[in-house]
């Protein structure tokens, strides 16, 4: 059974362009990081939800992202989302496309759920465990 | 008669908030820029294309935004441009309002029509001209 | 008799420039709120001081930018900034020089007193008000 | 016997910092860019002069950041920078300490030498790998 998917079409701006017409990759993370809080917002509880409703926020422990094909400015690339969820932390994976299907990289976030204040990470409550499920990849 | 609307919904995301929750100046300057690069695309030239095709650009003369209300995370703010057109120069006028028709901010961007290497702005072409015109705001 | 100076030298970055290799101008107006965080900390107090010590910002009421010549990548840009005080309120102005001495920019932000919470400025407190007066430009 | 060290002191502004008041992560990511483009001036060669000059750039191929400990706004961080070359590409590795010596990330930058419109990598010019080695890791 398939997961059901999560996806974003980003324009890469004029603004995001290098003088060589390329992306800067620090504007693809902002991408990425922009991804998430939209897939958060979609689930119900974006990351200023998390923090306001629930004082816990989810604090990156490592990013990585691979770059397959450069990005240019006016190129739309669809960044899919895909959460896997351990005991306390979550890794969303991430994949852009080009419009024509090409790879433009692959990455991911690893994300521990941290109460405020807290200099550990708690175990993801149930209510998020729920909320992100029906994005999770299958095994 | 009223001139066409160009408008966009700005989420202010939790990067984009500071401590107090509240959005961090530049970053809805970012936003207002994006508005631009948004509203030359639909009139079929982003600042890409206009780059790349045209070997031009509209440069920055001068901005100015006043800010009435605060713009919190997760806030969805509406951004308008009108564009008022001068010989060799525009004026981008912003105006973005809350949910609830609250004005949160008004600018403006005046911006000269300079081909590449010059140091002088040129005339805006009659095919920009007319491109922006039904987006022009009457006087 | 003159006031002491607040400079600071902002270098434009690769990641700065666009395709024209010239300055997006959302990031110089990233650099300008940037000397102002270094001109707080400088007189004891950054932004995140205020906020932490004192449950209070000056958030933005205004802001304004004139650009007179094009900032390159690599170009090294003296940036001043000279405050104003109001009963409740500060203006920061704000000049960019070139290496050569050419003006780059000049701009201002207008910024409120306000404590956390409250919907109205209040007086700047006087320890901030000594601060910043051997900076302030005579009249 | 031991390279010569890249390292630069970077403040975490307000602006960096998000409503726990931590660095947001995608401005750490434009801080060790940054930090890059600073140790190729050092060397002689920012990204603009090597686009100018060179007519070749050094695009990212993958990016990792591992982050051990939160960084607060007014936190200075000092990142230091280690290439490590080869034939085609080099690896650019970070480590962010605090104050204190803690440390805060360690990650690294894979960027491969291109020249313009190019679609496969070059081999390093020897007056670069010459410009980098005094930097470079001892095995």
């Amino acid at each position: 059974m398939s997961a059901r998917v999560f996806e974003h079409d980003w324009t890469c701006r004029f603004a995001d362009a290098d003088p060589f017409g390329i992306a800067h990759y620090p504007d693809i993370v902002v991408a990425i990081h922009d991804v998430s809080d939209r897939f958060m917002s979609q689930i119900g509880c974006s990351w200023a939800t998390m923090a306001r409703e629930h004082d816990a926020g989810m604090p990156i422990l490592e990013v990585h992202v691979e770059f397959a094909s450069p990005i240019h400015a006016d190129d739309v690339v669809t960044i899919s989302l895909a959460p896997s969820l351990g005991e306390r932390s979550a890794r969303f994976s991430y994949e852009g496309r080009h419009a024509d299907g090409t790879l433009a990289f692959t990455g991911y976030e690893q994300r521990a759920y941290v109460e405020r204040g807290a200099d550990h990470a708690s175990p993801i409550p149930d209510w998020l465990r729920e909320a992100m499920a029906p994005y999770e990849e299958a095994e």
